[in-house]
């Protein structure tokens, strides 16, 4: 390589940026210019040969196929495990206000599942009974009453019900309701560790470079109320033992919980309809204001 | 923004890069390190909302489903139009060895076209007859004999056959041979310009940012020959109005060519049997050994 290419080289690249000097929207004319310049210098870092290229051209027509309406968004996934979600979810939320801290949305969210009642069990397949209650509070610590808790994990076979057509429809889905003093509960069953989806290009990509897809066992939680900012999180077991290597990226401390064990038939148990030897998990949710 | 957000955000970039540090093949972990440095980077620096990062995940997977098996590829339109493809291009031809310049391989090739006779013609629709002609030649001079000329253009309405059901098959596309001396020359009609595909993501892209979709008007080569180096390349009309404005930043100088005016019925009109006023282009190929 001589400085005569570079040159010619860095010419082209001025040359595609300037081509969107006239977008209208300043926002989206700053977006694509920066996103000319990184993926040319990324292109210029590691010179691809045109198999390469094509190898990529490949894998991310592939990876749009890879989607369908439901819950597989393969994009997703390749975001995720490139980190991009996790530092796009960063800058959206860089300032300490006290707030539950956030993670990934991940892409098997349903809209439209069943709402629960307090306390309601939303397992129908089997598994270790668990019952997680606690409340959501403002920032300035006042109850939430009615905030909207849209809950997902996947079964013990490690899939979502969507993604897992043998699952009933809403299994391990659900939107409960903070009652007056705020406090929610879910009866389920505890989650497990499982891989992303590797029956395509992430799969593969993640194969190739030698990565496991485990995600460390969590609970999905959406949490809107009035006049807050909606909270997207997950609740890990602080047991599990892909807590240090997330193929997402996306464990926080902040955000493991303690499933403790709770012997069968005790008052909970009772109060919950949980039979034989169940766990218990306790976790308060704060909500920034809107 | 604080220094401690920053800190944040480089711990997760290097958090990611080092999850490839295991990659087997060290040419694919040097391409996942930089891809996910330079993505890193270009999301710091734009600070993306995550509804603008859901645009972007839409708009990809948008671009996938648009592709076909055929000749839409709607991934490399965008690696086009974001000079990314010319710019692998430079990469993989630094070298001034003589050989004629390169230029973008474009979504519309079809394998397998019609072998074609020494002039004849691929024009299966109306246009201005042109005929081609010219040597193909290696580096040091030597006429290189039964070299293929793979082309392709489109039809005056700007569409490629197989893009365009409505075209027989095989129109304005051929595969022609040298001769004993190393000459070519094919019977056509003069390209014109024409607007790539503006009804999937990458029309809507320049659409957006005040682009025209229009590439000046060109003949398209693929040129192999034993022993040599493919040679992939386009011929431009040096009098076209989209030389200084393509929309996949193709041109380069040394691939301009007259289509100089001739009269009816001249001795080359009746040598390759073309009727009324036609035009002609000459044009030496030269290939690199391999």
């Amino acid at each position: 390589m001589t400085t005569e290419h570079d040159d010619g080289d860095a010419r082209l690249t001025e040359q595609v940026v300037a081509s969107f000097a006239s977008t209208p929207d300043a926002r989206l004319r700053t977006l694509m210019q920066s996103l000319v310049r990184h993926i040319h210098a990324f292109v210029r870092e590691t010179e691809p040969t045109e198999a390469e290229w094509m190898s990529a051209i490949r894998f991310l027509t592939e990876t749009g196929k890879m989607c369908d309406d439901v819950v597989r968004q393969e994009f997703i996934l390749l975001s995720d495990t490139l980190g991009v979600s996790m530092l796009v979810d960063a800058i959206n939320h860089r300032f300490a206000t006290g707030a539950t801290d956030t993670t990934v949305f991940g892409p098997f969210y349903i809209k439209g599942m069943p709402e629960r009642a307090y306390g309601e069990n939303m397992a129908f397949t089997p598994g270790t009974p668990v019952i997680v209650r606690g409340q959501v509070r403002t920032t300035d610590g006042t109850p939430i009453v009615n905030a909207v808790l849209d809950v997902w994990q996947t079964a013990e076979n490690g899939m979502y019900s969507g993604q897992d057509t043998g699952q009933p429809h809403g299994n391990l889905r659900g939107r409960y309701r903070t009652d007056a003093e705020g406090r929610y509960a879910i009866t389920t069953i505890l989650p497990v560790s499982y891989p992303i989806p590797t029956d395509g290009p992430v799969g593969r990509m993640l194969n190739a470079t030698g990565r496991h897809p485990w995600r460390p066992a969590h609970l999905h939680f959406m949490i809107e109320a009035p006049g807050h900012r909606t909270l997207v999180t997950h609740l890990f077991d602080k047991d599990d033992k892909y807590l240090e290597s997330d193929a997402v990226f996306g464990v926080k401390p902040s955000l493991l919980v303690a499933y403790r064990e709770r012997p069968a038939g005790d008052e909970l148990a009772r109060r919950f309809n949980l039979d034989g030897p169940y766990r218990e998990a306790n976790y308060d949710f704060v909500l920034d204001r809107s």
